[in-house]
């Protein structure tokens, strides 16, 4: 999506350790328009497979999750980190890694909503390694509901959680497919 | 606000602990629809105040914050609940307690993002105790930035925090507010 790529270019920083800082538009500000731009480029791609719920995690795919189901007239289920007091036991839960943050966590979503009968879009503003989608696919697994696809917003395509999930069969649409990137050599996406 | 406080009745559930349960359309599945009519009431009563930024804390407010901000034009900014090796140290920064969840941290959020000239509208989902909403004011007194309120989608009126804010002169804009609740009496409203 070149518009995508544009902002990318212009707003991305890249940094020492393979980060991408896109924390002025995407997660962390969110430039609230430009994502419902990108919700409805999501929108035009899965129109047509059924959706009824979307499926991200907290915190940084909430904001493009809601923006992007207004189009779909569909919930949004975000997957916790962990255990709150709040959530109860009657859950669904699937391992994670984060590399963006070094740290193991458990990925929980409560039985009442998500369960057979779904069809899921999983929604995220990046995909790396795929921990958090495999972690994602775990749950809809768990709950029996089908997945129709993926909705990434940035892809580092060097990495690879993108072949894995492709190699799975599931359908992966990013926005955005970063080739290869450094803090001297600048962003190249994909063509 | 009666459309959320029949929302509430209906799906809310009440624990010990003084627990209101509303993950079913507000801070685990999110009902975009319903949200959206909710942000534009918050659009309503501010909607004379010159907001440019909405700022909210990860991860419950993200949902109703960047619902809300597409009727102001402005966008989110959401604070971080510890630092992360992504964010940098050019923060704001002010201790929070979570009483749901027992734990203490610091928000944060980029000096990149938030600063003199910012008119804030604060927004979460719930206020209880107040400790979030305070450490927000902190970051914006910390940034310079005027806030021009604050927005919950419910207040827990028999607690402190909406008293303590509206105290320091801060409009408090709450769409449901809880007089008292319990497992065996159910919920009542504020008139």
């Amino acid at each position: 999506m070149q518009l995508l790529e544009e902002r990318i270019r212009r707003d991305g920083k890249v940094y020492d350790g393979d980060v991408l800082k896109v924390d002025s538009f995407l997660n962390h500000q969110i430039d609230v328009g430009f994502l419902c731009t990108l919700g409805k480029e999501f929108y035009r791609l899965y129109r047509d497979s059924g959706v009824n719920k979307i499926l991200t995690v907290e915190a940084s795919g909430i904001g493009v999750a809601c923006l992007t189901a207004q189009y779909f007239g569909c919930p949004v289920v975000f997957a916790k980190k962990s255990k709150t007091s709040n959530i109860g036991t009657d859950v669904w839960s699937a391992a994670a890694h984060s590399y963006t943050h070094g740290t193991d966590h458990t990925l929980v979503v409560s039985k009442s909503y998500l369960g057979a009968g779904d069809r899921v879009l999983i929604l995220d503003d990046f995909l790396a390694n795929g921990c958090a989608a495999k972690a994602m696919l775990a749950l809809c697994a768990q709950a029996g509901a089908q997945v129709v696809g993926a909705g990434i917003v940035i892809e580092k395509a060097y990495q690879k959680g993108g072949d894995d999930l492709r190699a799975l069969g599931l359908r992966v649409e990013s926005l955005a497919r970063v080739a290869s990137m450094s803090p001297t050599e600048g962003i190249r996406f994909c063509d």
